[in-house]
């Protein structure tokens, strides 16, 4: 296209963006009019992506990281001939695919959800590493990021993750169209402010006007030819471009055009323009998939061994048997011991350092590609990334998440690095799954299962050894539990997982031998939650006691009490939790003074017993 | 003190820290003596602190964001005074003050709760800015930072808000020992490339030999005489310093020296230096405490008012009443109102633009200041700050953070945008108050009651109109409900909040129009719960159904289960919840397809009472 048709291209991304927003009622045209002439000569000139394959391999990935501006997406998916005009005109409708913010669960072109700002950069990167390390079939990652986002923090771990690992392959663009939604950003214009800071993370930066279509042409191939470094093609531009009523103007963030007729007039009206997208090159996919069944790592009943080395040695043995596994690790791989994946298979680690919503969004943008990424680091500071564990779980991406150190287990470290919200966040997430294994077997085995699940996986491991108390060829299914004590005389039934199974175990013996018999249950599927087994448990005993080394809401307690939201009768239910600030102390006495040991386990049974509350 | 005097307290540091880690039997005195000397400069020549009068308005403040170092701060204690040598010893026991990582819920010198990395320097910017701002008696903020947590966007985030906002009251110190917990960093001692990163953003920067009592000396000074920008001190230092064995080596973060006498007797024995610190200029503190009694804005029954308009006129309101309040935003004030405090308080607004941990750090520091901050953005974003509010909690930070645009009934935007999981994310923090009022009254009420409250208090408002119900007297006392339906006949009890509100209450009249009598509570206080009326309801309807704007998991389905976790009968629980993954539609189009509208309501309730679940 000449320059001409390159001006016309965005002039009729311009009219769809404004044309769709006004049939919803809603939406961000202007923040769609200020990159209009970045998309349409992406499309035009520079992109290569087969749309009516979008798996294939060598096709470039293009992520919206501004992803209100949707209507601009949606309008190039039109004039790249991949949507009909009649479904633009759907956009935020009920059932529309378009929705607004865009989602790969609905379209097959879109790499990750966006919509929370200063995500679709670190994803970017992910795909960008997969394609450097992985993959190996020469696309290209292109990112349009607003200039508000910049503020995220999460912007600048990607920017130093792509510098450090020189992801020449990425190209970040970015709309400076100097207004946020409630006002001026805080850098304006000023790209070369932008400037200095890419550069300061190794990065190659263009600095241009944004509307001016050669010089977009000019710095996308200056990007593709710049080699070492990731480039950023900074380009000024105006937010509601083409229409005087609302270009560069204040207060319009997020709302269709008031005069939506008289808009698209002004622009010229509409135009059906269609582009013929480059194809990729010819590639074959590298991914090796299942090659052999995993030999995982067996432990004999009675030795001492931490879930967390079961994690890290049936990792390794899970990457020995499937090619497609990958790992990351927020820079504490000695302690969540992914470094036995790392050892054995160096060029499927990844080392994140300490950025855990770059790890997250890396394992994102793998698992975009079609990796089976395992990201560890301690449970407590998963929490730093919720928001993109949130974000994945609207994407659709299979992420295995595995957290160590949880619980006041750990002892002496004290609160800061004990995982006690883990549970109630991964459960809240849509569609996840979320185990707990107290032993190495079961989490060697839950290890492997993980990795063949849909959606959000989290792990919890713990630092402490604990007791092998199943057989290496025991099965733990997903959605199950084990009943590790039963009798026709049980008293009541202690639900336990983790850390607190050999507690429960422990607390059961004792109280036996007093005469109290007490089931005992090891729910170590937190979420799906064996609720036959536990509707059986209640029927039988009447009453269930749940411990859990975590806050009382949101974990294990309230998975068990979510078994009985359907109505059913409920049995009584008594739940032992962390429900104070610990300090530092040894691992037994934080269990003990959380009240989450068999003496406490213990005590609150026979307390239950002896006031007559359970038959 | 001179040139050896400064050393020999950095060499006391140092022998101290390897004491209280030999006594404890972990803790990282490798991490400590890296910064000994960097702490013992300061100590002796530039910090201006009463260690008698924590509380003290001109006393400088220091933050340990690496947190794990503790040893070398509480030597540093011992060294000012404040500690005895026997304290020293009780390092991460159980009982002492003296934990793995500082937190002030022990120690009146700390100012923050650190251990969670990237997290210190965001809160000593909310600090800077406090002392710039609001309290304005001269004091410094030093931060000590490690190099390791530079990954951490956090960090980046503090630095842009920092160098924009001029914090020459803020100086950072890196100390650069290379070599993170699993082995070395991105940029081992390359001084130079963390020193254009902090220039891209704003910030004088110095480069020294951290080990130079001479240089720090000098570099301090020159911060000190810095105007206009915030400095930061890169400091190139050997991890475990003087100590062969383990200087600047890898495989010993975290750990006790391995041979702890030969280490002292190599650092030249304990030393009992004392320093005396200088004292800080007369000051008072400006901060005006509440002044007038609040007049809150009274709304009239069957208007229709969004929770989020309530929310913003009764903030600026409480800011005219309390001179200590303080109001910050992510660029998104327009949307969660707190524009309506900025106009009218703009003294005490803070804009902290799309930078949630920041903005949840600027608030933090300014609690611990003594200020009483309301932070708010959509509730979805602050999941970007859930390291955050979990380290505020471990603080004991008194902090209200308020969410908007909670659920489905957002309509178009999708659930990118979606508060979702944010009541599950606040009720797991230790000590927390949740909140979701319904209506406009109801919103301001709250909105004045959480300024007096402990801990980390949410409120969660909402972006459509919602009719008002109770008039502008009417009371809602945390940990209470109201009932809003209620006869002898009632068949079960529907237990809704905030957006579910008006739902249960329409579908309460089409049930009871068709002879159905049931129950309304409206569960305005999420934590702590009203457990006597749902034990009351459950008595007398013996089933209780939960509809909540909300994923099942952790939100009020979970609240109410755990208000008969106390071994009590408990009633049928039945609960709905946003089970799917929403796309775009309209609100109502929404709340119907999640089934929590009134005629979800309605079906689920006349169907548990014709299946005769309920009586």
């Amino acid at each position: 296209m000449n320059t001409d048709e390159l001006a016309e291209l965005g002039q009729q991304l311009r009219v769809d963006s404004v044309r769709a927003s006004a049939a919803a009622g809603s939406g961000h045209p202007t923040s769609s009019m200020s990159a209009a002439d970045l998309l349409a000569v992406l499309l035009a000139h520079h992109l290569r992506y087969d749309f009516e394959r979008p798996e294939h391999p060598a096709n470039d990935r293009f992520v919206l990281s501004k992803g209100h501006a949707s209507p601009l997406l949606y309008a190039a998916y039109k004039a790249a001939g991949a949507i009909e005009d009649g479904e633009l005109v759907t956009f935020r409708k009920i059932g529309s695919r378009l929705e607004g913010h865009p989602t790969p669960r609905r379209l097959p072109w879109v790499e990750t959800a966006t919509g929370s700002l200063g995500q679709g950069l670190p994803v970017g990167v992910g795909i960008a590493l997969a394609g450097k390390r992985l993959d190996r079939t020469g696309y290209r990652v292109w990112v349009l990021c607003g200039d508000s986002e910049l503020a995220e923090g999460s912007v600048w771990e990607a920017a130093e993750h792509a510098g450090y690992e020189n992801l020449d392959n990425l190209i970040a663009i970015v709309d400076v169209n100097r207004l946020g939604q409630r006002g001026p950003t805080r850098h304006g214009h000023d790209l070369d402010a932008y400037a200095r800071r890419f550069q300061a993370f190794g990065w190659h930066t263009v600095e241009i006007d944004g509307h001016d279509v050669d010089a977009i042409d000019r710095a996308y191939g200056e990007a593709l030819s710049t080699t070492g470094q990731p480039t950023v093609i900074l380009a000024r531009t105006l937010k509601g471009k083409g229409v005087a009523a609302v270009e560069d103007r204040e207060g319009l963030h997020g709302k269709p055009l008031p005069e939506a007729e008289e808009a698209i007039a002004e622009l010229g009206g509409p135009r059906d323009l269609t582009v013929r997208v480059s194809e990729p090159q010819a590639a074959a996919a590298l991914r090796s998939l299942t090659t052999e069944v995993v030999q995982l790592p067996r432990y004999d009943e009675g030795d001492e061994v931490a879930t967390r080395d079961a994690f890290g040695k049936a990792l390794a043995a899970l990457g020995t048997a499937r090619g497609d596994v990958v790992a990351l690790d927020g820079e504490v791989g000695d302690s969540t011991r992914t470094e036995e994946f790392a050892k054995e298979h160096p060029d499927r680690f990844f080392e994140c350092y300490i950025a855990e919503q770059q790890l997250v969004a890396t394992a994102v943008g793998m698992a975009a590609r079609g990796w089976v990424p395992y990201a560890s680091t301690f449970a407590a500071f998963l929490t730093r990334a919720h928001d993109f564990v949130r974000m994945a779980s609207i994407s659709g991406s299979g992420l295995n998440l595995v957290g160590s150190h949880a619980g006041v287990a750990i002892g002496q470290d004290g609160p800061s690095q004990m995982g006690l919200e883990d549970l109630a966040m991964f459960r809240s997430v849509y569609g996840s799954t979320v185990l707990y294994p107290c032993d190495a077997n079961q989490t060697a085995r839950l290890v492997a299962a993980m990795a063949g699940l849909d959606g959000i996986r989290y792990l919890r491991t713990s630092r402490g050894k604990t007791p092998v108390i199943y057989g290496p060829d025991e099965e733990f299914p997903v959605g199950g539990s084990k009943t590790l004590r039963s009798g026709e005389d049980d008293r009541l039934t202690v639900v336990a997982a983790g850390a607190t199974v050999p507690e429960a175990l422990a607390a059961a013996d004792r109280l036996a031998a007093d005469g109290i018999r007490v089931r005992v249950i090891d729910l170590y599927s937190v979420k799906p939650v064996d609720a036959e087994t536990l509707h059986r448990a209640a029927e039988e005993t009447g009453c269930l006691l749940t411990v859990e080394d975590h806050h009382p809401e949101g974990g294990l307690g309230d998975a068990v009490a979510e078994a009985f939201g359907d109505g059913r009768p409920v049995p009584r239910l008594v739940r032992l939790a962390v429900r104070t600030m610990p300090g530092s102390a040894a691992p037994d006495e934080q269990l003990h003074a959380a009240g989450i040991d068999a003496t406490g386990i213990a005590a609150a049974a026979r307390l239950l017993v002896e006031e007559a509350v359970v038959r």
